[in-house]
Order: structure tokens, then C-alpha cells, then sequence
């Protein structure tokens, strides 16, 4: 770990995040088969030291950039969707204790973050109302359950969110805590079958009688308590749009090389190889153009993070709402960039690469699943609506 | 048998392909994981009469139109993409023997197909020529291997071909045969592991020193041997554009059951149900509006087809090349459509559609898979040469 | 006149469209450019007998089908968009006629329209909520105005609407009335000056004071009064969908013509003659096709449309919704294949072909500007929304 | 003029091209109708000081980036593409200077144009071969012609270039020269008459005896004479994709304010405001996010320009084609983004927008035009061998 915490430059992470993937690659196609938790790859990612990237330096982190940060997600992407999803959930479970909570509270859990080389999961579906809160003498208790919960499986540590029990007002505020995955009550159920990112683990997290202590709860300035805290959702969805083009681009490669492996082009063509083909030589231009303009504004929204990110409790709204923008243009495209590199990777790779032993099918079934985590038309509503009012996105768990 | 056929007017194998694919669809999520050859379904094939729908009722069976025998290959395909490929493919194959073949040869093969229930299945594919055919004594002798041989598992009788050893002219002229799936030396391999069309068994036959008697190759016309033969590629075509229709609509009514059952819409859509989504709807009717454009040209492909296929011998080059016109822009327009369906099924249906135990994925895998037979870019290239200069497409085994 | 009358079987209509827009074709570009009222062009439809098409020949008509007559439609828009739509719009109002008034009403109309050569122009724009019409003695007075009054220039009838002046309830009905052009205090105010559609003169028609008798509004059974008369708006929309038809395929065949003379293929291409360029007949054969397509769509919606217009009053809401249904595909496939034809066709023809004396941009920008008559995204929700749920289109004026 | 070129520090340059582009737009759609030269505004560009934004500040001129520089162009396309274009090449013919002579010739022709303010024009279409150039005595003499002269007219020197007579070997090599628009024998047409780019006067430019001085002829390197000389193509290339740019993201801008005006929304929404409209906001927010695309392709195209143009002939070729990649990349995104933009602005804006006083089929009209300069799909062609097998772009005077 020391080692690699040295060595965690730039560059240096993105070279572990390299060497990572190229590991991770070998054993892809199995692992969608079985699904299931791939337990040696996590393994792999807590030793790596790159589960600490965006902890600041004072608590043993790499105080590493969104921006270089998510290049290693979509690194890590290019081989396995899976392990991306997870890994990127890393990182933005660790931004949401420190966008929720005070120092005091997250200094202490990133520390020992470096120190026990946790691996955070998540049990936070905001969409899913099933798990209530209530109060029981000085703490607190958890009952119910949690769907799309990724990464909880094998997790060390878990954010998990609930409504409170209403008050009477009808209120049911949603509160969120961070809390030890092995706390009594808690069950990860494992129930994830899934025709894409099947590896993710994402499936329901039952709660039954679980303490949760006052001092676990992010509550100052809690769940998109203030417009720093509002960056939460902007870290989320810029991690999935990192991991979309991750996933793309491994398509590509692959698409360039079953098509290299072809050799003849097709017999109509009256050309010899498939490398010269001008249609397939057209598909790969098109692929390619809108790929590196979906890299482009991942890129550009990167930067708009780590400025606002910058500025602490200083973002204001506006520059939150800017924020916003950017990350909806990049994940936009890179939704659509990316589902038509998957779809059309095949034109060019041509009939024989459905053979499943390659496994090519990964690609459209891990992005067509995770690109449904929410809907892009109302991303483009948003986007609209900014381009012709200039009105900024309102803070949700999803924009 | 002899009930079924009795009541094979149009709407009585509408409804028995109707039924059929009600059974089917019961177990398709089931087998399309299992791969391998669905024998009860093609029992129940063999069972239904259908399998008979284009033979002439001179020799016992339906003298079924192509416009009707190919609607129960669609509708088939709503079901299952595999079972109507390989069924599509008996009515291929049984035009082959008709249009390769004098009556001397096809009409006794018809009779026995009735009276025996053949299923036929191919090992064809002319881009493969490993196959090679060469006289011995009086009879000729095949060896080599053929691939993408659908269908060849569990049938009785193959439609196969092979390359001449060259003559002095180095030709290696393509012959084509009917043989017993049976005959010595004939392998179905059963290596067929795909990620799509699973059930197709389209994987490779061996041929290890495999007798062929001059009585059972097709030689007058021979292949492509005359305008009529020609059409032999036109039904290929259209058979395989109607399997795309079928597939694409079967993944429109899954979209439907599916979003229907969402029940709420998008929590920031400012809508109650999911059925008053602006974007759903679009959706619905983008995809709607594309498949019945492509219904209409497979209908009016199937017209032609049915014209031409009526004038036997008097077709001429011009008559066949404008049913293969309408024929390529049918298949294309299958192609597009039906691809955009098996992708945005996902977008109305949303995230929980995606679990396995649904399967939806193997609409996306199936038309993917299939729409790799031959590239749709050289028939958009050979349409726009007869917009532009009125070419017709020449005859080969793909046009 | 009499003779081309006698002539009009469906072959004859089509003949005489065809020789009438070859005469228009040759001096399209000169009046796109003028704008105004093509008065000579007028004159040979009126002499044409085309007019009298969908008048029963018990009234001296043709009694042509609602797919012939919108074919005529269809070719004149080839050769010019604008006389297409005041053409296309004659059909359209003498279907008003039958389809809002009695017997009494239209069948004198009919036959003066035979009689006298009427062309029929319209001050009905149903959104222009202008025009007043109140009660004055026995008859009634209309003041104020209507926008896009297409055809009323050179008009000799109108059919105009008026909201009646609100009654005890606040209702403003909207009243429905064919009136002489010439009639006191109606002024065509000769207007429009568009980007497209420039000779529809779709300008103001200004009512002052204007005398409406009580035997000249359609009342019995009035506007959209019964599912038959609802489907003046099926009428409506499927004659804009083959003016758009008409104009991409007119723009299709410039397209050829300019891509033919340019001999020489782009010079990077490795290809000397344009008309083997694999790019160029690749947009041919997509434009091809998705035009068909369309064509296929408008052809289904004249044949559901004439099977409506056949039952009269026993058309159900559901028959008029199915047509509805179709109609709207059909539309919704020409707009789009349309805009498609009229941009792509310069990505064939090359940069010479946009020299302002060929006025190739009058496509685009009549088809552009037609397109815009109600917006597609709605005819799509309403697709949708049948699609999904089985609701049929509610009848309003452009549904 | 010193004034405004010694505030021309970036921002400087941007804040002159937008007071230019303001001033444009106020007569855009006026000099769009009428065509032919736009004297007052070049007028005006002339004293801006920005024509002389590339020359280095050691001949008076202000040393602008490409970057810089291109982003004056594209602001001034937003009002006016015709314009821009010319403005525009004012640039790519000073570096053309640069690119093909030596410092004895460029500079005292640098510090000239600051010093008369000349604005410079081409007549160099290497794609035209009628111009031939021989030699007669000590010095030359080019008679024939040049199409698509884009800024002749009204320019006080051009650019030109003729192909030699043939020599013993048949070689007709293209040579390029620097002179006076005013040289005896040079007559600028002035024939332009195009339906877009009305004004850039592309038009015939007539030799008729022209001589030529040895001292005006670019031969060291000479045209492509270098990969340094080569980026002369690719500052073309960009150029031309920051016009489309401009005046996508004019029609834009546009389409917003007709949008906004537009008030209801369409009466079957079930919504008040346009503004609110989800289907118009999906249009907005899917042309912004393209646009926003290719605007960074634009730019980091621009950074790569910038880069290899300031290492001179230290340029290897793998770093000119890498620049041509990245510049293929913007014109190709450019292209599709703009033209999406200028259809669908209507979509948005409604009917009443596409009345003749609006103009605003003039982005359509002008993107239409210019995106036809050279075919998109042979840059979509090379970008394809690029990802597939890493081949850079051959240098030619397109690429």
C-alpha cells in the first residue's frame, strides 16, 4: 500500500489503473458468465491504493483530481463494467461523507479508509421508500430494504440512506449514514441477476433492527443540505458517464481488433481487405469522432467539478447549477456515443465475432443496463431548459 | 398431420404459427440460455403441417403463397428468432430443391417431405469452401466442412454444397445436393455456442468421405443457373427480413407489457403514470411508425416475390432483379428498424426490465446476431446503384 | 374540359397530372422565386378537369378515390410544392363540404364547381381566433381576420371559419361557411412572403362586415360534428403528406440528374466516375429506401381513408381513429424521410449543384416550411399513445 | 487602426469581432437577398486591425493564436457565414505566405498587409486545372481561369496558382503565387450567384495574358512543399469548421428568441408555455449538446495547430497528420451538428418563423453551401484508417 500511495501521481495512477485493467481483462468474459462478487479483483483495487485516490493527503490519500480520478475509472472500464461501477462508487461514496457531513466526521473514516483499505458499498436508492428510521432512546434503528444497492457485496463499509418515520407533519426526511457493513441487521442479499454489469452486485440490502448511531448520520449539512453538499449527485453522474465511455472504448478496441482479424473484405466489395473497406473504414471514423467529443465533455465537466469542488461550502448555486450542465452534456453523450459503439461494433467486426466464446455481447449488455439508471430524455429536458431560459437544474439525487 | 394440413388456408397457418408461438415463447428465455436444438419445438413443427406451407398440393401439401408462408415465419419470430430462422429456412430450402432442380428431382423429395416430415436443414454456405466434391467411379465423394450450417441438427434431409476440384481450368464450380442428414460420414458437430440465434444450431458439418449420387445434385438449372434459380438468394433475403421483423416486433409487445407495468413515471417528470410520459410515447411511436415501414416493404417484397416465383421459367434477368430491389430495400429497412427496437425496448421498459430472469436481452442478441448474415451496407450500395442508373443487383448467393 | 373529364379514369388523372407538371417543372424555380399567385398555372388546373376529382359523377365529377386523387397530389408536388398544396387543398375543401354540411349544401356546390371551374381557397386557420361572426337580422355578419389562408388568391369560393361572438355561456363556437372570394368585404390581402411554399399565397384574408347567409354554413352535421365528418382532418393531414412525398421525390430525381453530370468522382476517392462512388450510392439507396417506405405508409392511409370515406355516417370513432392512426404514420414517415431527401441530396449532387440557377434549396425550403404545419412531435405522442395503450387519436383539427 | 491593434490582446480580438458581428447581423438578411461584394463591412474589418490577427508582431500584426483567431471567425459567422468566410481565408492566405515561401518573401509581404490594410483573396482551387502558367523570358505569364475564387472581389492582392505547362515528362505541376488583384489581365467575374454563402463572391476569376514575377512565386517550400508546408490544408480544414460553427450556433441563438416568442405552446400539449414544452426542450437541449461537441473538438483541433504551427519546419509528419486527424475530427462534427441545428431550428421556432422578413433559411442556405466544399464521408473515410490501422491523412490540399 505505502509504496503505491508514493507512487500516486498523475500518471502513476493512471499506469496502476492500466496494469489493473489489463488483469482484469483476462478473466472478463468468465466473470459475466458467473456474476456474482469478483472478490480477487476487489482485493486487487485495496492493495492498488487506488480506492484512496480522492482522500486528501492529510488523511493518507492521493488528494488526486476528479479529473484524473475518473480517467481511472473509465480505465478500468474499458476492460469490465462491472469492477468500473464499483470502483467509481468508491470515490463517490467517499465524496458523500465529505459533502454531508463535517470534518469531524469524515476525517476520521477516511483515515482509516487508507489505513483498513476499506472498500465503501452503497444501500442508498433514494427511489427505493422501504427502509424507515425511528428513533430508539439516544440512537437509532433501521428497518426494511434497499434495491439497486451496488457494491455492497464484499463491502467494508456501507452508506446507506432511509426515510425517518413520519413526524406530525407526514414528514419523512431522508437521512443517510455511514456505517460497518458486518453491523448486526444488515443483510446483503446477493439477489443481483442481471443481463448486463453483472458483476456490480447491485441487487437489495435488507435492513432488520439495525443501530445506527447519531454520530454515523451525515446530518450538518446533510443530503443535498447546501450547494457544495448538491455536488453529490453531479460526482454520481459524472461517474457513470466516465463509466459509459470506459465501456465504449473498449468496444472500440475490440471492434478494430476482430476487424483487423477478418482479413478479406466482403466479397461484393471487389476490394481485398477488410481494412480498406470504405464503409467499415466510415463506420470506425464515425465511432470515433463521436467518442473522443463524448471524451471531450467528460473532460470539460471534469474540470467544472474540480473547481466547484474546490470551493467548498464557497459554490454557490450557480456555479453548482453550471456544474450540473456540464456533467448532463458529457453523461448525454456519452450514453449515446457509447450505445452506438456497442451496437455497431459489429457491423465492422462482422458475423463471426458472435461467437460467444468472445464474449462481445458484454459490451451492449453492461452499457444498455447501467446507461437506464436514469432516463437521458429528462437529462436533455434539463439541458434544454438551461439553453433556452438559462434556468439551472435543480438539485435532485439525479441532477 | 392430415387434419392440420386440411386447414392450411392463410388464416389457418396464421393461427396454427399463432399457437405454436404461444408454446414457444413459454420456454424461449429458457432455451435461449440452454442453447443447443430445441427438439420438441421442432417436433411440433413437424407436427403442426406447417413445414409443408410452400410445397404444391400435387405433391400433398399447401401451395402456400410466400406473402403467407413467410407472416408465420414472423410471427414465429415474435416468439423465438432461432425456431423461425430454422423454420424459414425449410421453406429455403425446399425452394432451392424447385428452383436448382428439375420436377423429376423435386417432386418425389416433396412428396416425401409430406409424407415423412422432414425437417430440412442446410450446410451451404458458399463463402466456406472447404468443402470440395470430386468424382469417384459413377457417384461423387464430399470432404471438408461447411459452417453456419443452421439448422442441420435433428433434420432429416440437408440441402448441402460444395466446391468441384478444380478442372484443368483451376475451376471450382459450386454443386449443390440434397442427401440424408443420415449419410455415412455426414457430422453435425453441435459447436454452436453463440451469443445470439442460440437455438439455431448453425455451427459446422463435416464431411469425411460422404457419397453423393449424381441423382441427388441439383444440376438443372444447377445453381443460379437461370433468372428463376436466382430467386433462390431472393428468398434467403426476404425469409431472413421477415425473422427481423418478427424478432423486432415480439421486443415491441415485450416494451409494452413491460412499461405498462412501471405503473409510475419518472419521479421528475411532473407526470403520474409512466403511460402519459411525453418521452415514452415518442418513443412508442418513433418505433411503431419504423416497423410497419418495414412491414409494408416485406409485404410488398413478398408480392413480388410470389409474381415471380408464379412465372417459374418465363422470369426474366429484369423481372428478378426488381423483386431482389424490393427485396433488399425490405431487408435493409428489417435491418434498421428492428435494431432500433431491440435497443430502445430498454429506454420505455427502464432499469428493472433488465434483470435476467426476463431475458430481454436475447431480443437485442438474436437480431444482432442475424443481421451480421451479410452486410447491409452492400445492399444499401446496390440499391443506390439501381436509384442512380437503374442496375439491377446481380445474381449471387447474397443478392 | 369535357374531354379531359371523360378521360379520368384513375390511369387518365395520373397522365394528366404528369403532363401538367412537366409544364410546371419548367418554370418552378422562376415563380419560387416571384412568390404571388401562379395565375396561368391555376388556369390549366382549372381547365384540366383535375379539380373535379373527388366530386361523385352524379355532380358531374370523376368520383376518383381518395388514393388517386392524393397520387395526382403527389406528382404535381414532384415538379412544384406550392401549386401542390392549393391543388392538394381543392380536394380537401370540397371534402368540407360533404363532410359538414347536408346533401342540399354540397351537392349544388359540387355541381357548380363542374359547372363553373371552381378552384376552392380557404380563411379557415382554426388557431386564428380573429374572425367573428354574430347573428344581424336573419343572417349573419363576420369581422376580422385568418392567417394562412393558402389558395385564396385566385380563388372563386372560400371556406372560411368565424368563432361565433360569445353567447350567455362564453362559448365561441366556430362556425364553418363557404362563401364567393368575391362577396362583399372579404379582401385577400396577398401577403405572404416565405422562406418556401412561396405560390400558396398563404397570407391574410381580411373579413369587413362580410354577409354570411344561413344556407351557406356547413351546420348539419358541422365542424368535426360526427366521426365521418371528423375525418376532414385525416383528409387534411394525408394531402400534406403527399405534397411532402411528392416534393422529396421531386428532389430525389434532381438529385440524380445533378449527381449524373457531375461525371467525375471526388478525387481522393480511387474511383473515376461518381456514379461507382460506394458513399454516394450508399445515400442513394438509405433515401431510396425510407422514401418508399413513406410511400408504402401513404398508400395503406388512402386505402384506410377510402374504406372510411365509402361507409359515410356509418364510420365509427373507431374506424375514423384507425384511419387516424394511419394517417398520421404516414404523415410523421414523410416528413422525416422528406427532410432527410431535401438535405442529403447536395451531399450527392456536390457544390456545383447549389448555383442559385438551379434552385435545388426550393426543396428544402418548401418542404421545410410545409413540415410545419402542426408539429410532428405530437403526432408521434399521439402514435405512442395508441401504441401503448390502445387510445386512439382525439379528433380535433389536426388529428 | 493603431489604436485597435494595440488593444488586441485576446480578449481585445474577441471584443472587435463581436461589435463586428453585431453590427453584420443588423444587415445580414438585407446583403444575403442582394448578394455580390459586402464593401462596407470589409470596409470595416479592414480597420478593425483583425485581418492582420496572424501576422507575427515583428511585421506589425498582432501574433494571435489560431485559437484566438478562429474564434473571431466563428463569432463573426454566428451574424454572417458569407463573411466569415472570407475573413476567414484572409488568414489561411496570409499563412499560405508563411507555409509555401521563404521569410524574404512573406515578411515584406506582412508587414505590407498591416501597413495598407490589404485584404486578401484566392483564386487557387487546385481542383480547377484550366489555369496554366509558362514561362516567357525571365519571368512568367497565366492565362485560363479559377472557379470558387472565394474573396476576390474587393481584394487588393490574391492568391492564385496555375498549373505549369506541360514539361518533357507531361508534369503540369501546381504553382502558386502572391500578386496584385489589380495585375493587368486579372479579371474577377464577380459571377457568384449561389443559393447560400451569397456573398463571399466564389465566383470565376479570368487570366488573360497575367504576368507573373519569379519574385512572386511561392516556391520554397513551395505548395506541400513540407509537412510544415502541409498544415496549409489542414488551417483550410479548420477554418471552414469554425464558419459552420458560427453559424450553427447563429442559427441557434436565433431559434431561441423565436422559440421565446412564440409564447403558448401547441394547443394539443396540454401546457401553457412553450417554454415549457418537453419535446421542444429535447430538441434544445440535443442540438446544445453537439454543438457544445464540436465546439471542443474545435478547440483542441485549434491547441494542435497552434502547437505544430509553432515548431515550423521542425513539423515531422506523424505530427501533421495528427493535427489533420484532430482537424478532421472538428469538420467532421461540425458539419453534422451544424446542419442539424439549421433544420431543426424550425422545429423549435414553429411555422411563423419561416416568414421571408426572418431570413432565417439563410443558415440552412449558407451551411449547406459551405458544408459541401469537400465530401464529409472521405474525412469520415481517413479518420477510419486512422483507428484502424493508424494511418495518418496523406497530405493534400483537402487533407
Amino acid at each position: 500500500m505505502a509504496e503505491s500511495r508514493e507512487i500516486l501521481a498523475a500518471p502513476d495512477a493512471l499506469n496502476i489503473a492500466d496494469a489493473l485493467a489489463n488483469d482484469f481483462a483476462t478473466t472478463a468474459i468468465e466473470r459475466d458468465r458467473k456474476g456474482g462478487v469478483p472478490k480477487r479483483e476487489r482485493e486487487l483495487l485495496r492493495k492498488s491504493g487506488l480506492l484512496n485516490l480522492v482522500i486528501p493527503r492529510a488523511q493518507g490519500g492521493h488528494g488526486a483530481s476528479w479529473a484524473v480520478t475518473l480517467r481511472t475509472v473509465r480505465r478500468i472500464a474499458e476492460a469490465d463494467g462491472s469492477i468500473a461501477h464499483v470502483y467509481g462508487f468508491q470515490h463517490l461514496l467517499l465524496a458523500t461523507l465529505r459533502l454531508f457531513g463535517p470534518p469531524e466526521q469524515y476525517e476520521p473514516l477516511f483515515a482509516a479508509t487508507v489505513r483498513e483499505s476499506w472498500f465503501w458499498g452503497n444501500a442508498l436508492n433514494p427511489l427505493d421508500t422501504r427502509a424507515e428510521l425511528r428513533e430508539q432512546g439516544s440512537e437509532f434503528v433501521v428497518d426494511g430494504a434497499k434495491s439497486f444497492a451496488s457494491g455492497a457485496g464484499d463491502s467494508d463499509r456501507l452508506v446507506i440512506s432511509a426515510n425517518r418515520a413520519p413526524d406530525h407533519l407526514g414528514d419523512r426526511k431522508l437521512v443517510v449514514a455511514a456505517v460497518p457493513t458486518s453491523r448486526e441487521g444488515i443483510q446483503v442479499v446477493g439477489d443481483w441477476d442481471n443481463m448486463g454489469q453483472r458483476q456490480t452486485d447491485s441487487g437489495t440490502v435488507v435492513f432488520r433492527n439495525v443501530r445506527v448511531l447519531p454520530s454515523e448520520i451525515l446530518a450538518t449539512p446533510g443530503p443535498l443540505g447546501s450547494p457544495f453538499a448538491s455536488l453529490r449527485p453531479c460526482i454520481a453522474q459524472l461517474t457513470l458517464a466516465n463509466v459509459y465511455l470506459g465501456i465504449a472504448r473498449g468496444a472500440l478496441e475490440e471492434a478494430k481488433r476482430h476487424t483487423r482479424a477478418r482479413g478479406k473484405a466482403w466479397f461484393l466489395s471487389g476490394i481485398d481487405e477488410v481494412a480498406k473497406d470504405p464503409y467499415v473504414l466510415h463506420h470506425f471514423g464515425e465511432l470515433f469522432v463521436e467518442l473522443e467529443a463524448a471524451r471531450l465533455l467528460a473532460e470539460q465537466a471534469a474540470s467544472e467539478l474540480d473547481e466547484a469542488w474546490a470551493l467548498g461550502d464557497a459554490v454557490t448555486p450557480e456555479r453548482r447549477g453550471r456544474c450540473a450542465v456540464a456533467i448532463a452534456m458529457a453523461k448525454t453523450k456519452a450514453t449515446r456515443a457509447g450505445l452506438d459503439v456497442v451496437n455497431r461494433m459489429f457491423d465492422v467486426a462482422g458475423a463471426r465475432a458472435t461467437t460467444a466464446k468472445e464474449g462481445l455481447d458484454r459490451f451492449w449488455r453492461n452499457l444498455r443496463t447501467h446507461t437506464l439508471h436514469d432516463p437521458v430524455d429528462y437529462k436533455l429536458k434539463e439541458l434544454g431548459a438551461f439553453v433556452l431560459s438559462g434556468e439551472l437544474p435543480a438539485a435532485t439525487f439525479y441532477s
